[in-house]
């Protein structure tokens, strides 16, 4: 028996779904949707097949779950209701706020249908929601904190980019060890935004460019900079594509709480996450996701999911008699 | 709504059951059993009252779920099937070995009578165990390690206790530093026993004993202690009492696994606890699988499940939506 998975959308995400299939024994990759032209797109698999994303249908019957690796700004909201209706899907829609209403219209198309969707897996969604809904369910009396970094900002990166005469740019996300060690300590800390976080940017700029003027757009900009200690390295195209053409990512999600009839006894939970890849991770996420989808379908669940619905048993290849006898 | 809780067994699990309930708004403490003299038995709920664990049957329909808070090595292969057949019940059953042994006696009863059990919460088995398993599913090229400590070991303490001359004694098992910077590293290191904790002894002797004998036959003990570092330090009664008092423990789940076609990618995912109360620790995670164990029976379902069967969202008092909206 083998998961047969569809890719949408040949990115980041998409490779990094296509090296976790190839991890996982018990899944095969089927075929490789794109809105390029299929002949332009060179995967990593031998004889699977890419094709043009108006060809999926062709392929309702020959896959079991279609993974879904387009962007949360504008493809997710679209292809995932829309590809529920003829598919079992997965995504890894992050807009945060709008997961209620992509939750409703995913829900609504793959009810019909009788598929399985399963929305917002990843890290974050996905990992760290989990890890916020266990601690909170275990220590009622408490308070969670979740940490990004130290990781690269693709929007924060774009952001930079985006300013006159730059040529280049990588943003770091970083956590700022004095409150990560404040809530380890206990203390349940109120945290501003500036508190939590630094912003460390590297930027290579065109010659002759102002770069006072430059890192200052950068160091006031609304909503990305302003409100965050933020440094700024010129740096060379070179030393950029040397030093900084990763994309590690990872955080930490704290919950602080007390126990005991008068909160006598004080318990840390921490979880945290340090990944060299940050697409690849989550898609490695994803594809324990997939696997949960296939067997929701199996038992004839429909509808749409997210972490929070799902069984732990669902997402390995295990029995439930092996991870009883060996992970309990 | 209140989800209506009996507690069998009234020690240092049974109290932090108590303090628990107290702490979940939608529970409500019943009764408490006990095996001893129940009017010798105070508890700290007003109201409530404690009975022998004879009339436990009489409870049948005035309690929801009935935390069983035995100990694992007598009390509960017995309890955990014969109360599953009257109630749905909780128990944190702990004895890795014998788990799917339990799991049989306790799903053949519950399963038969249209009751929920869920056995093996707390933390470990529980919460370490769920992130073994979402580690391991979502990193399957990857190895993981589990350290416990710094904590005390009740049943090491009791082990120093029975030997000649000593009259009280408390054991800490601790992680070793090293080790787990090795597995932080990402180097998947072999670790052996010795490598990977320490025991710390505080050991209260008669007057007179012979500490140098005493000391040799605690680092000598086999399986307790001849595999590790062990250091003894001997102290007053009043200084054990002072200093050593609490039942504090935790530890560290931590899965180090590669990513991409080369594995050229390497993440690490680890979960950690620093517990002032082990045993009120563990009996909020009971609280919160007592709330899943109340939903699942109120759905119909029945037989014996482990955390590994659980949606995360059966734990939370927090409705579907409220989750989606406010933690994923």
């Amino acid at each position: 028996m083998s998961i047969k998975i569809g890719i949408m959308g040949y990115g980041n995400l998409g490779r990094g779904i296509e090296c976790a299939i190839a991890q996982n024994s018990d899944m095969e990759l089927v075929a490789v949707f794109t809105r390029r032209p299929p002949e332009t797109v060179r995967i990593l698999t031998d004889g699977v097949g890419v094709y043009h994303i108006d060809k999926a249908l062709d392929f309702k019957e020959k896959i079991d779950v279609l993974i879904l690796c387009g962007g949360s700004a504008t493809d997710l909201p679209v292809q995932t209701p829309e590809y529920a209706r003829y598919f079992n899907v997965v995504d890894s829609f992050d807009t945060h706020a709008k997961i209620p209403e992509h939750f409703e219209n995913v829900d609504t198309a793959a009810r019909a249908n009788g598929n399985v969707a399963i929305i917002s897996s990843g890290w974050d969604p996905g990992m760290f929601s989990l890890n916020r809904l266990y601690a909170s369910a275990v220590l009622p009396n408490g308070r969670d904190y979740t940490f990004w970094g130290k990781g690269v900002s693709q929007g924060h990166s774009d952001a930079i980019r985006r300013i006159e005469g730059v040529l280049d740019a990588k943003q770091y996300t970083i956590p700022v060890e004095a409150a990560l060690e404040a809530v380890r300590s206990g203390s349940n800390p109120e945290l501003t935004t500036r508190q939590k976080h630094l912003r460390e940017c590297f930027v290579v700029v065109a010659e002759g460019a102002d770069k006072a003027r430059i890192e200052a757009e950068i160091k006031n900009m609304p909503n990305y900079f302003a409100d965050y200690d933020t440094t700024v390295h010129f740096i060379t195209a070179e030393e950029l594509r040397l030093n900084h053409s990763g994309i590690p990512h990872g955080g930490f999600v704290i919950r602080s709480g007390k126990t005991g009839m008068n909160g006598e006894n004080s318990h840390i939970i921490e979880y945290s996450l340090k990944l060299d890849s940050n697409p690849e991770f989550t898609a490695s996420v994803i594809a324990a996701y997939a696997r949960a989808a296939y067997k929701l379908a199996l038992k004839g669940d429909s509808g749409c999911k997210t972490v929070f619905d799902i069984a732990p048993a669902m997402l390995t290849l295990l029995s439930d008699e092996e991870i009883r006898a060996t992970l309990l």
